[in-house]
């Protein structure tokens, strides 16, 4: 099947506006408690009411930004502030930093035993400070950044349970998320801190964690830069390294870093080159950069996320590049993601396919999936289309 | 195809002394820096060096077992000294708490961040001290059986990641492993602490963690035994629950205690018609109680060591109970385990198949699986048979 950017552009603002968003708006609201159910069974029945503070976060900053950015409807703004409600009163400890699980109620299930839950507020607590105008939303989304600034370095603190010394290993997912946080959080840092911590963790992305000679992004490496073989050392997350990617071409393309959005594009196309199966189409979830068994048993399966991560990915690529590379692997990895899990019966996107294709966990919400990664891989492949048309 | 349980000792007799022992002998002993490697290929090439302490203890454990239970031969005593060895140069922190991994040195990588390297610990030194004699390995066992007993109530001690308060569960693995390792330690306890831990252990297992109305046994409960809604609380992990049960009437057998036993099988029969996967075959590894999708990305995996656990479990009720259940359940694992599990052509079974039973991971050993379930169910499994033909 052949496309164009046009229906290609009129597919994910259709599929946005008429299906994902409004699935949503729909099941997941609390009205009796605050905050979201993202434990969703395929018709969006609720099935689990903890509340984990990830999504619940990435729900509050995707709403909000579909006020800032499509459309400041009412009905859009009320439901970011129904979750932001529910976190400012629940969400942290007497410290400020964010707890990673709360029950329904909002009473904390699971410690801040990591920085991911308070990049996500940040991120949502800024677009929402925009939205509403808020100073208090503008107050937590500082602090909850500076908390990130704060613990990046030992983003675990005293949950880690890494022996101090005998090997030394830095997280892609720090520098990575702290650069997407940085460029969401924009409007509300001062010009310099911005510039410097852009600038830093471009860097360090795609000066320690890339490697050049295999162009593919590795998950941890030492402090310097070295690889380790050892589990942790040797382990590619094709969908992470991919999301990178186009974070990094998001901040390149603000100064017209042509170097390193050449740079970006060309590791996406080496990572599919790695992680596509073969066999039964999709991408690998984790590989092992020497081909040795992985520790994780999921390996094989097809997740959502990395798949619009990809799309997201090349439709940006194509754009700044016009790589024709990038636009063949778009069209191969859409066929993929549309035919395997987006659901027309009942709406949204399966999350877990088993390596085969199939339908693993029959959910459109979990602990981990919620509204984040489709609505947002929507908007964005809607943005580039529309620009490209 | 039928089965004589003569053939089946001698099958059992057959593949533990003359395949899976010698894998373990030939591929897994680090000869230069001490311990054993676990992470071995298909093939028993060793692709990562790392050493996981539960791994280590219980290679101690099972080839100090075969020395006391099956022959004194001086090669398993040397194997079982090798890393007695290391581990009680190099196991534990300045506390005595058991770290749970360490590099190929014996440098300690992972923290001491739960209780069940104490555990191994405690089962590896008993039956080394047993095998060998040596004092300090009397010691060591008993250092580490008073860590467990002393942190069994708070087993992940200040790595806890749970809010306290909000929703406390037990979990089964606690009692279930104390069971098997205090009669593991039968020889070195008081008669009185023993018979006090199993009777305790019994009792929270068949009284708290099994559902009366389900047949069940759940992995997490409240103290005062109540199932809650939420994913812990409906979990179900098939393998876990069988294991226990022939733990239970391990020590029920010990008393002549019947109700015990006959409830044990009842319970194995009922997990075995729950978790039966009716279109491929094999038991699941992770259920939902109430059917809902699991957090285990892994959940549909059919795992080398559930259907052992499974094998030692039937033969063990058919030898004690002689019910027909057992015994045609039992044929219908071992047709199933038999075949997609055992590795004629490079010896010893493979661990992880995907739900249709093909093979996942391309491994004999790895970071959970190593010289352990394998041997101990094929020697439990010949001595059930040997004593019912």
């Amino acid at each position: 099947m052949t496309y164009s950017y046009s229906t290609l552009a009129e597919q994910y603002r259709n599929s946005l506006l008429n299906d994902i968003i409004p699935f949503w708006q729909t099941h997941s609201i609390d009205w009796e408690c605050g905050g979201y159910f993202t434990c969703l069974d395929r018709a969006g029945k609720v099935y689990d009411t903890d509340k984990f503070v990830w999504l619940q976060n990435r729900q509050v900053w995707m709403f909000s930004s579909f006020y800032n950015q499509i459309e400041p409807r009412s009905d859009w703004l009320q439901i970011a502030a129904h979750g932001a409600d529910f976190l400012a009163q629940h969400g942290r400890d007497a410290e400020g930093n964010w707890y990673f699980a709360l029950d329904r109620a909002g009473n904390p299930l699971v410690q801040p035993y990591n920085i991911f839950s308070d990049c996500f507020a940040a991120m949502a607590f800024s677009k929402y400070a925009l939205a509403s105008g808020s100073e208090q939303a503008k107050q937590i989304a500082l602090q909850a950044y500076g908390n990130v600034l704060r613990r990046k370095d030992n983003p675990k603190g005293k949950y880690t349970k890494a022996y101090p010394g005998t090997r030394s290993l830095k997280s892609l997912a720090v520098p990575m998320i702290l650069a997407n946080l940085s460029l969401e959080m924009d409007w509300l840092l001062p010009a310099e801190t911005l510039e410097q911590v852009l600038s830093d963790t471009v860097q360090e992305v795609m000066g320690d964690f890339l490697d050049g000679d295999r162009g593919l992004m590795y998950e941890a490496i030492t402090p310097a830069g070295a690889h380790l073989d050892c589990f942790d050392g040797r382990l590619i997350n094709p969908g992470h390294g991919i999301e990178a990617m186009w974070f990094m071409m998001e901040i390149a393309q603000r100064s017209q870093d042509m170097k390193t959005i050449n740079q970006a594009v060309e590791v996406v196309l080496n990572i599919l080159e790695f992680a596509w199966d073969a066999e039964y189409g999709g991408l690998f979830y984790f590989m092992d950069a020497d081909g040795h068994p992985p520790q994780q048993l999921e390996w094989d399966q097809k997740l959502w996320w990395v798949h619009l991560e990809t799309l997201v990915a090349l439709a940006m690529g194509d754009r700044l590049t016009g790589r024709a590379e990038c636009w063949q692997w778009y069209q191969k990895m859409h066929d993929y993601a549309w035919s395997h899990f987006a659901d027309p019966e009942y709406g949204e996107w399966f999350g877990y396919l088993n390596r085969r294709g199939e339908v693993l966990l029959n959910l459109k919400g979990s602990k981990w999936k919620g509204c984040f990664h489709v609505p947002r891989a929507m908007y964005l492949c809607w943005q580039q289309f529309e620009a490209m048309q």
